[in-house]
């Protein structure tokens, strides 16, 4: 393929990976490069030697010399892309600048006027050409990119003579414009002058003018600001404003220089553990306009539909504009596709070229395109932004195009935009126009993601009313507890005033896929009234809000929301996850309609069902509550035989719902008295009866309740009486649960549905809890098979999530057949950070900065839980991980916290040898994509 | 020495150690013993081999032929001691008869027969001889001690001749009553006939004769009864009583044999991790008899006075008497050293004997003897219990007489002892009439030792005012909490009704070595009308009672107590302690009267001081709740401002009272809602004052404490804000500490007085917590040290007590100096139970032991809290340890948690490398002494 390229020459296009394997090392390495001054056009050739294409350690010479930008713009000019010419100057000058006190080395800016000349014949103008003046922008460019902490300069070549010329060529005031700003710049970066004097200026000459805007200002007034501009400079410098192109340019290659060191330069560096020593080099680089004629133009594409991923040349363009045009809005541009009438040869180059590019880099690109005289030139290629849809299916396309592997599709897409695509979201438009109508309320915590629309309901009575009658409504609480869940369950959303991203509403509505804005601080709730204060604003029960737990907004009214449809593509890609992966993933879901849902998503199991929220629902509740009453066994076991039936027909129903998948039951865990009302809110309902005069029996019945909940009153209950602890003081309870699993695996069994039945002991932290529990159980489990004459296949495994168990696993290894970490308490008590109340205490501030001597200093990176600490419990875990598989080498191993949701920890459990990962349903398909990009990477890094 | 012993041998004397380094390994190993039966007067011989003293192998050798007792018998026959002859069958016997299906090997008991002939010499009675009957003893004896769990038969050889015989010289009612008990014993353990037969038959007797006791049974009742008895054996087994005495012999030694595999031998062995297949010797023993004449006798005594260890003599007897009539206490022993007047021979002779015995097994002995007919026979020598006093006087005589060495004589003690001797206890005679008085109210939980007499007090602010006046009172609470710490200051004592071990009151009286009895839920305490009831009983305000901390009782009225004196010899002995110990040992101080008590009783530093003790005081509280209800900085400066002057005088006591020596002091620990009341008691308090018309500004400041004390409120506040979260959120408390503390350090050094402040970062997880707050708390002690233009040499570093912290301990000591263990907040998060909760609820029953299917079956064999948990948090420790020093090889390390004090803990210290244990200044000496013993110990494992 022969395509052509500035300067004349002509190039073979190269692709620089195709032909790599089997190329020597014959490439000029970085200790060799003597050129210090490159043109684009001949850097790629310089640095390939005698080699074809790039080798991995050529291109990094080339950028080491060139800089990003530099090796950019060589690379996009060898490939035949008709870029803006110009020339680079190596880092290695900058360096020789600083060594040598901030001089250029001798003869560098001869050779830069020398190569300088092929530019110049290259666009056909010459710099300080009074009639066909060139133009020059003059910028840094570093190994490591440092967005804006450096100096740029633009129109460089304008003086008092050539601004006439450019005014023949493109306007009057296009050209004083052009030289008021070049004078600014240049005198600010290269002089040293405060930008404020200039703007001061510009400011006075808009008063005069009675112009609001830069644009108002006409010929004859920037005639006038520019005579004051040059005033300015001769005043501050005793100098008159360079009128010499060629000392422009060398000034403005020093600057840049110089700017390698400023103060934001520094600091960048600093943060980002950037080498000082580097040095940037300097791209100077034709300027080029759009604006000159009707045969000019700018413009925007991308080479697919961002929106939508479809595989079409989509974007915009302006005739005989420049890009700030289309920026502003003042002109609508036109659809790309009509370019093909207006200028076909221009169109099918547009074509050809963006094509190239998407092939080069192997991505949608977002391109920036420039035509001048019917001349297209592309200004910027850059990879693409795209929605979650459309960066499913480009990556899936692309891979079936054959243009890139499905590995690299599989790590083209960010794990939590697959969670995205599985909730509704509001329309771009309708968001817009609610946020314009300032209907935008306040914005609390991203506790759960999606959109929900639904009456302010503050009692969860009401809303698990309402909700069952098909009312959709947002259940708004200061905060909730497992008190709540039956309002929780109808709501279509979330809100509460306190508590952070491991709230109970928050954990809760994540497991329900249902969005959830938490701890919103800007709400002043007035339960007693049902009202909620913001600012001036006041919200009644029943008016109607927009949540979004994507980003913890709240917005006043209904906004439409879009609907879900899952693509081919989507499927398709998990599907090669699944081919790549090696974690398992299973979900960890309490109900068959959860379970049935993961399985959709592709969930190979339950990892964690949580019995718990079983006994929460309103009928079983007032049993449970019979039951913790109990003042003894006999008294405990009636209750427990009427919530048997019931436990039965949950866990037949998860069984039906993951037929032939296993699925993991951890036997009751939390504390007794979150099974009670609070001890206040007892108090006051005694109060109210007394006043009443209420019936004795019934203020007995309360009071009596009040007496449990305060003789179960713990400090800590966190760390109090739950899990196997509660298992093992009252084995009836856990009976009963077995009883329930084994009766349901049997009952299902004989519906020929094939059962795998895991039953999980919690908070063990020393062996002879599980172990003695286990004892207890087993016989249960036997003789439940016994008398049923057939036998279940099943396993009894622990939770790891003391810090006792991880530490004693090869101990607790000996009575268990699996671990499943419970990475959320074992966070808790590994940093000692009680999740109910860390949060909203100082994890907030350990993530965000705490005050050290007026500066923001970080404590943490990132929060523990909802990012697996590697350093500390993944320390933990891998002791576990060795400790247990040295007693059972085959032992099973899964996480089941709500990290097994998380990119990066699962990517950790991947790194220890663990064999599954349980998350929600809506995040299996993001444990699906993670562990896949978990199994490439470390395969690239051939650990695998 | 030669000394005559039984069988008319002459053994030469021998020591069983003095001799044997150099000894070659000459004595007959297990496997080549083929001899079956020993006399007691042969086997040491046997033994020996060639040597003139058992080597230890040889000497396992003789203990795993003969087992335990046999093997104590030949060896104190071989050091001249007069023990009743007798012989030892090999506990390859029992291996044999189990191997061949339950029958003696052929030949054995001719072998038997053969060797009792010369028991039977040495006695002068032959068994079975009706004139001049021998009876014997049948004993089992494994090489590990079973106590109780095989079978015994005494007076063997009795029959319906040999009964008569007996009678002639034993009188009538003795003899007949012995055949009676033998018939029943043999009976039942040979004739495997139930004892409840015989016991009815015995019971009937008694009921004929209307007898209540046993002894009441004349010669003509017993006569019938034996006639009963044999009646019951015929009916039972078809054939007559055995009357063939070597019969009988052979029948006990099989049913001995036949013991080693009874239930509960096999349950024991279970338990103990005994070896089922190495079975048990059968030792067969001449019976003497103290009450043959009245030159016969019986009695005890110690080589030295068991209570004081005073070395001399010290002991009872009775003449023509056996052991059980001293026991009976029908008639009154004398004193030992009458015997020299009556029977001066045996006296000399047991003069003689006892010291032998001491020397022998080098300690006081407790020796049981009996004299037949002018012959001293030991029965028995033990290891004597002592008191503490007498164990430390004993352990110090003895190495100073040169029969033990310092070392032996440091592990002589158990260290707990050590802390009985700083204690006052109630006065034995005293004690004892109280009891009998019926004065003992009720047991708690023996929090904190010592015996203290008071007047009861229900309110602290009560106790802290009659305190002050100088009255003793015993605080009674509910339970208590910081709130109170001016009320037990002063007491003598504390009692709750709630709270473990490491209840809040139960810590702070250890810490303060005052008397404390906690969770005595006997007690119902009125705090409203001042009064507690147990039982039927009630006591008010004001009424004397006596508490006795060291085993949790509680007595009505005052017991006199004794005085506390340190004996020379407990000086001598710790100052040996500290020539052998390795590690370090600090005290918990908070006050300079801590300090200096723990310098006294040798501290060699403070180890922990913590500060917010010091914040608790009346006067200073409410400055404290003044900066935690400032709304901002500046008013929280302008409480510290006042605090800081106070706080300076706190560490400069403590400076002056450790004069050279490092103090360890913890910056601000607790939740800041432990220093303001609790919220309940606050809405009575509010709700009072509206009832009474109280002034609004008083209602309204309550409120706003109370408002605090909501939003201060934390689910699990032992996770939650403190330590140094709460120093990175409000720097400013910690800034005025550190500068309280150089302040003070400059004071006290401009006195000439040296100090070595060591400042102590609490509950660091992540290092940028410690980093940060290192950063500027040195910056201002810096300042301080700058403008008081001094210097003072000070260490920073952190309590590691957050699991985290463990495990990430490298990265800890890149800015830690020093580490100090918490183990108290580390064995919570380790195990994850609460401190607060986990005692009353579910450790007890871990400790006890969960009903499992009816059985007590334990989960816990230690409390964590009290003994450090080697396995789990000890794991964690160690991985601290290692990374902490891989940072920073010289990096000093202790502890200051509980477990500072315990011995076990101790020595766990010492094994991982740790430079120092802090514990309270009570148990200063328990661990300067477990330290030295942990030191021998490891020197004897050749870990050193």
């Amino acid at each position: 393929m022969h395509v052509e390229a500035m300067g004349g020459n002509t190039h073979q296009f190269r692709l620089s990976t195709n032909h790599m394997q089997g190329s020597a090392m014959t490439n000029t390495p970085m200790s060799v490069v003597h050129k210090r001054v490159f043109l684009f056009a001949a850097a790629y050739d310089f640095f390939c030697g005698e080699s074809t294409s790039l080798s991995s350690a050529a291109r990094a010479s080339m950028r080491d010399a060139l800089g990003g930008k530099g090796a950019g713009l060589a690379e996009m000019t060898a490939s035949g892309v008709s870029v803006p010419p110009g020339l680079t100057i190596t880092t290695s000058v900058c360096r020789e600048y600083y060594d040598n006190d901030k001089t250029l080395p001798a003869g560098l800016f001869d050779e830069v006027l020398n190569e300088l000349r092929a530019v110049e014949a290259s666009v056909g103008r010459r710099l300080g050409d009074v009639a066909n003046p060139l133009l020059l922008s003059v910028r840094s460019g570093a190994k490591f990119s440092m967005p804006g902490m450096m100096d740029t300069i633009l129109n460089l070549g304008l003086n008092d003579q050539t601004v006439e010329g450019l005014s023949s060529l493109m306007g009057e005031r296009f050209a004083l414009d052009s030289y008021r700003r070049f004078i600014q710049m240049f005198s600010n970066v290269v002089l040293d002058i405060s930008k404020d004097s200039f703007e001061h200026l510009l400011d006075d000459a808009k008063t005069r003018a009675g112009a609001s805007t830069d644009a108002e200002l006409g010929a004859p007034e920037l005639r006038a600001l520019i005579a004051a501009y040059k005033d300015l400079v001769l005043a501050q410098t005793g100098s008159a404003f360079p009128q010499d192109t060629h000392g422009q340019l060398q000034g403005a290659v020093e600057a840049v220089f110089r700017s390698w060191n400023n103060d934001r330069a520094i600091y960048y560096r600093n943060l980002n553990g950037i080498d000082h020593a580097i040095g940037t080099a300097v791209t100077v680089q034709a300027m080029v306009f759009g604006n000159l004629n009707e045969q000019s133009g700018t413009g925007v594409c991308f080479t697919r539909n961002p929106s939508t991923g479809e595989p079409y040349l989509y974007g915009e363009y302006l005739l005989n504009a420049q890009g700030e045009d289309v920026v502003a809005g003042i002109r609508t541009p036109k659809l790309i596709f009509r370019l093909k009438n207006e200028m076909p040869a221009v169109y099918d180059e547009l074509l050809r070229t963006t094509a190239r590019l998407e092939a080069h880099y192997r991505d949608v690109q977002d391109v920036e395109f420039t035509i001048e005289s019917g001349k297209l030139y592309i200004l910027q290629t850059r990879t693409g932004k795209r929605t979650a849809n459309a960066a499913v299916r480009i990556a899936v396309d692309l891979a079936n195009e054959g243009v890139i592997s499905r590995e690299t599709a599989l790590t083209r897409i960010e794990p939590e935009q697959l969670n995205q695509l599985l909730l509704p979201s509001f329309t771009g438009e309708a968001l817009a126009a609610a946020k314009m109508m300032g209907r935008h309320v306040a914005t609390g915590l991203a506790a759960s993601p999606g959109a929900a629309i639904g009456r302010i309901i503050f009692d969860p009575n009401e809303a698990a009313a309402l909700g069952a009658a098909g009312e959709k409504v947002i259940l708004v609480r200061i905060e909730t507890c497992p008190d709540d869940i039956h309002g929780i369950v109808p709501a279509q959303g979330i809100v509460t005033a306190r508590g952070g991203m491991t709230s109970h509403a928050a954990v809760v509505a994540r497991g329900m896929g249902k969005p959830c804005v938490s701890g919103c601080e800007e709400l002043k709730i007035d339960l007693h009234n049902e009202l909620m204060r913001v600012g001036q604003h006041v919200f009644h029960k029943n008016d109607v809000i927009s949540i979004d737990g994507s980003n913890g907004e709240i917005y006043a009214g209904a906004i439409p929301t879009t609907s879900i449809k899952l693509s081919s593509q989507f499927h398709t890609l998990l599907s090669w996850a699944d081919d790549v992966r090696e974690l398992g993933i299973r979900t960890n879901a309490d109900t068959p309609e959860d379970a049935a849902l993961a399985r959709k998503f592709g969930a190979e199991g339950v990892g964690l069902c949580r019995t718990e929220h079983m006994f929460m629902s309103q009928d079983r509740l007032p049993v449970v509550q019979q039951m913790i009453l109990a003042t003894n066994e006999a008294e405990r076991r009636v209750a427990l035989a009427e919530l048997l039936p019931l436990q039965r027909e949950d866990f037949a129903g998860i069984f039906r719902a993951m037929e032939g998948l296993p699925v993991t039951i951890r036997l009751l865990d939390p504390p007794l008295h979150e099974f009670l009302p609070k001890a206040d809110k007892l108090k006051e309902e005694i109060a109210e009866l007394r006043t009443q005069g209420g019936a004795d029996d019934a203020i007995a019945a309360k009071e009596a309740l009040l007496r449990k909940v305060d003789e179960l009153h713990e400090s800590n209950p966190m760390m109090g009486l739950r899990g196997c602890r509660l298992g093992l003081l009252y084995p009836e309870i856990n009976e009963m649960q077995v009883q329930a699993i084994f009766e349901a695996a049997i009952a299902v069994t004989n519906e020929g549905i094939v059962v795998q039945p895991e039953i999980m002991i919690p908070l063990v932290g020393v062996v002879a809890e599980l172990q003695i529990a286990r004892e207890v159980l087993e016989r249960v489990a036997f003789d439940v098979m016994t008398s049923a004459g057939t036998t279940i296949d099943y396993k009894f495994g622990t939770m790891i999530e003391v810090p006792r168990a991880a530490l004693t696993a090869d101990e607790i290894a000996e009575h268990a057949e699996f671990f499943s970490f419970g990475t959320n308490d074992l966070t808790q008590m590994t940093f000692g950070y009680s999740r109910d109340d860390a949060e909203g205490r100082f994890l907030q501030h350990y993530l965000e900065g705490v005050n050290v001597n007026g500066a923001k200093r970080k404590v943490l990176m990132r929060n523990p839980f909802e990012v697996l600490d590697q350093g500390g419990v993944g320390k933990l875990m891998k002791i576990a991980v060795e400790g247990g598989r040295t007693t059972r080498p085959d032992l099973k191993i899964g996480i089941c916290g709500e990290h097994g949701g998380e990119p990066s920890s699962i990517a950790f459990a991947r790194k220890i040898g663990l064999n599954y990962v349980s998350c929600s349903p809506y995040r299996v398909p993001v444990a699906r994509l993670a562990a896949a990009q978990a199994s490439i990477a470390s395969g690239q890094e051939g650990d695998k």
